[in-house]
């Protein structure tokens, strides 16, 4: 099922009292080297740094008040895991994470901050399921996916909607992939309100599955993923999937050195702070500028969650 | 001679073409710490990255045509070497940079990129000041001072001109204090359009002349100051100093642990990048903040152009 117009609209005036309407930024530099007009959504602006506060925002607004009243469960080490601690506090309900027992502490710590319960788990799939359902079956929580979700891809949507409600015209869109929810949810924003927009995501070489998963047709796992885009490791699930197959133009694959290189160009130039992950987008329009060419492009600049003491320049 | 509100208002129109009117940001974490309302007029967003491309335009655009036909000279080895050097590619007229030989390649290579001529010197003030007149009698060129010139320090004010009609209500407004241009053109914007705002100057212990140069009464050199924020080794003058008397409230001094304190902060928190001469205007507000407890308290964020491979974190 695509979700429909309606669903969008009323998904965009759901988390609006919630979540920031991020700037869209230009950057001279950026349109010389491209030849392009590129207009940046700088969700790195959004509360607590990425975008993710959209889709986690979204999915608990969704909820009856009795499921709000048993809290909602999620495992995440990464921004889904900040963005459903912090929406909950929003808005009232109990959050508890279910994270890797080998996650930094500094990840445990910045979700407690927002006054959600944090539960490890051994760092393997299985251990992470077993333990989400525990925690489902203990306390009547409901669960929600970090990208796997209806409610949380029609959240995610919601960015695009607002960069092109602003710049209007886009020939076409770049995010990055990860699981899959923000680029399924730019694609049904973009189908709805520009359908002749082509929807692209970026994707490192070291963490290509969902590269394969639109080659095979079929959903690849991520396996043994290594990039510096941390965010990128997951893999893509069926309720996106659909979308994406249909939706989505086509993946564009990206070195290490190339998201580096793009990092550090972003922040030079313009003074912003990107995470790896948000670099992918960006190097993936450098690595294929030609394409780009005369073109109106966006960016979904997807967060600025970086650990400064450990940059890789 | 203080300037005129007829003599900013002009500026405010003649740099118009060639500047970026910056944003404003706000940041509900930095408004909790300091329990005030903080509105960061963004000049690392500016072009060339600080807004000394400011006083630079609006110094360019004051002289004549044969003036301007002979092209123009300062010595600088920071942000206003760069910004002569693109205002004056933009308003097609030749730049002069002096810079001391000890200043890094990068420096000089930014400076030529923007089509500037870079004439090094021995780094000391007698033959920056040599070198320049040389140049000067040689092509005719207009000395132009970083700061301590009144075009240039009017150009400065117009920053502090586009925050107050933006945010309208502002009881302080901080900018850090290096050669006094910026402090002294932000109190003459202030105290035309709000005449009841404090101008507060941030400058760190370890470069405080200016800081001395009020207690006393008289402009105190800038001796062997040591401090990361590099923007804020110079000193005040005669231009700028009598402003500075009449119109600054104080100048608060910071720590250099509290200068990097400040900066990491507002990289993690706001996801820009600002400078560590940015960073004393930060520090400076979170050192008094019981100060400015419920005020609306303006900070210029006077750049964002650091050496990536060199962080103090």
């Amino acid at each position: 099922m695509i979700p429909s117009i309606e669903d969008i609209k009323q998904a965009v005036q759901r988390v609006k009292p919630y979540v920031h309407n991020t700037p869209v930024m230009k950057s001279s530099t950026v349109n010389l080297r491209c030849d392009a007009k590129v207009f940046f959504k700088c969700e790195n602006f959004q509360r607590m740094g990425a975008f993710k506060m959209r889709g986690a925002t979204n999915a608990i607004l969704q909820l009856t008040e009795e499921e709000r009243s048993k809290g909602v469960v999620t495992h995440s080490s990464g921004n889904f895991a900040q963005a459903l601690a912090l929406a909950s506090r929003l808005l009232d309900t109990k959050a508890y994470i279910v994270m890797p027992d080998s996650a930094p502490d500094i990840k445990a710590e910045a979700v407690k901050d927002y006054g959600a319960e944090v539960i490890l788990c051994a760092p393997n799939l299985a251990s992470r399921e077993k333990t989400s359902e525990e925690i489902q079956q203990k306390t009547g929580a409901t669960f929600i996916h970090p990208s796997n979700d209806m409610q949380v891809i029609i959240g995610q949507g919601t960015a695009a909607w607002e960069l092109i409600k602003e710049v209007k015209d886009l020939d076409v869109i770049l995010t990055p992939v990860g699981g899959g929810g923000l680029i399924a949810g730019t694609a049904i924003a973009a189908h709805y309100l520009l359908p002749n927009t082509q929807i692209i995501g970026g994707e490192p070489f070291g963490a290509d599955d969902a590269y394969w998963s639109l080659e095979t047709g079929i959903i690849q796992p991520s396996i043994n993923p290594v990039t510096i885009a941390d965010g990128l490791k997951t893999q893509l699930g069926d309720q996106n999937f659909p979308i994406i197959q249909k939706h989505v133009s086509k993946i564009i694959r990206v070195e290490e050195s190339e998201i580096i290189e793009a990092m550090r160009y972003i922040w030079e130039r313009m003074k912003i702070i990107i995470e790896p992950s948000s670099a992918v987008a960006v190097a993936a329009l450098f690595r294929n500028k030609d394409e780009f060419k005369n073109r109106n492009v966006g960016v979904i600049i997807s967060g600025g969650n970086v650990d400064l003491r450990n940059l890789p320049f």
